[in-house]
């Protein structure tokens, strides 16, 4: 098994879009190029939705305009559909992320579709993608648990995971959107999806609403999955307000793999250094422990 | 193996001593009261230490004249030498605790006394307690890293915690004091104690400083430990402040234990309002993630 893991840093996207302060186009295009001086080779650098759903995202041609393109970094980019796509590649995406949900009530509720017509809505994209030669990252959210029908059967998170593997994702990121799962569960269900989409296609994506990110990590890694989604400072949702869910924070994670021994090329002071930047942007603590440790040391 | 783990609650007294703001007496024994009342078998309830070096502490006497005894509830109390036992059995304690460190130069800075040397200052509190038929709980701290000497040597934490429970200690509790250990670590660490002391013996005992605390005590449980320390709303320093180290928070503990279909008998709603309630006296928010997520529920 491979002592690398790859880090895929969402806070740029994922982060930034549940965080209630707007941030300044220059200020986000920093936090990408700093974020790829650590040693970070996945940055997901924004998404080209509606700026009506997600006004933090309007912006999104302009960072791809200015962010600084690293060899051997990649800039993948949220698209919700076949326009979001072809915005996405005007603005100069070699690389894209689709979405749904493992959760049939979550998607009635969001999309008003069912789990596999909302999949169906991605095969334009994924048509177009594969003649483009663009490599595409499918997200399945709610793998762990759904704020409207709760429980998650595992056959639903499989079956969605194999589909977007079937057409043409590149990596699939098993989501718990929030933040429900515990060590045991999570593991069981990497290893589900495992049986169907090959182990080194696959991704964690945690968030931390209920503290057990980490561990859930922590469990995955010890199963076999080397991707991890975070976000620099925890971002997505200040930590310390209501309602609020935060991302694992990247600089907790790496800490982690380090100390297991693993590699992720990432300097680790460099990340924590953005972090607290960022988090100063933002208007708050950092949510990263280890960005306090290393802040006091 | 058993799908009980125990907790072994410490705010009231680990917690506590590490904040900077005073409790009053009459919150102090509220605490501990309303602790009990959520189900949790082990109170470690206050210290018996100079109130010149822990001025926290210097209600020792009435905190135990004042608490509820609950049946089938132990609240040891932390002693640092005959005359702490001394004043502790004065009090009603049935059960005490005694601590050194697994570091050379963490002793000798802080005792002026080689690990063997400080070990062998309890003889005299454990032949005691023996006779007095009174239970004695060990705690080897910096068993994964020291302030002073950085590594410390698996052989030193071994026989240390070997010397402890051969001297008569139920439970060896394994401190990572500065929170500085990771998953694989921690389970390695324990394993090998495990091959001198009897794994039903052993506890461990993370603080959170780089948050990896929930991450670690997972490791160790998949290894076989069962029990387990915690300080409810993640006292223990502010989490929130420079040079802050809190300990790994009860809430965020138990929910992952349920979550991994194992049982430890605190109701998890009561558990998260006590914490709610000490992070209000404390004047800040609490550190668990779990008291948060349930405030908002």
């Amino acid at each position: 098994m491979s002592d690398f893991v790859r880090i895929v840093e969402v806070a740029p996207r994922d982060g930034l879009q549940n965080e209630a302060r707007q941030v300044a186009t220059v200020d986000k295009i920093a936090l990408v190029d700093r974020l790829s001086a650590t040693g970070l080779r996945s940055i997901e650098a924004t998404a080209f939705v509606s700026p009506k759903w997600v006004p933090q995202m309007a912006d999104a041609a302009e960072v791809m305009a200015g962010i600084i393109r690293r060899p051997g970094v990649a800039y993948p980019v949220l698209v919700p559909n076949l326009q979001g796509y072809e915005r996405a590649r005007a603005a100069g995406a070699e690389e894209v992320a689709v979405f749904t949900a493992a959760s049939e009530a979550f998607n009635r509720k969001n999309i008003n579709a069912s789990i596999d017509e909302s999949i169906e809505r991605f095969v334009p994209v994924l048509e177009r993608a594969r003649a483009d030669g663009v490599r595409v990252r499918g997200y399945v959210s709610t793998v762990l648990g759904c704020p409207y029908q709760g429980q998650v059967p595992l056959a639903d998170v499989v079956r969605v995971a194999r589909r977007l593997y079937e057409l043409g994702c590149y990596e699939i990121s098993l989501g718990d959107t929030i933040g429900v799962g515990t060590p045991r569960k999570a593991r069981e269900m990497l290893l589900a999806v495992a049986a169907a989409v090959p182990m080194p296609a696959l991704a964690v994506h945690f968030h931390d609403t209920w503290g057990q990110a980490l561990a859930n990590v922590a469990a995955c890694i010890e199963a076999g999955v080397r991707v991890a989604d975070a976000a620099v400072a925890g971002t997505g949702g200040c930590p310390y307000a209501r309602g609020a869910s935060g991302n694992l924070a990247t600089e907790d994670l790496v800490y982690m793999l380090h100390g297991m021994g693993l590699a992720t090329g990432v300097d680790l002071e460099a990340l924590a250094g953005t972090g607290r930047w960022l988090a100063a942007l933002l208007g708050r603590p950092t949510g990263s422990k280890v960005g306090r440790a290393l802040a006091r040391a």
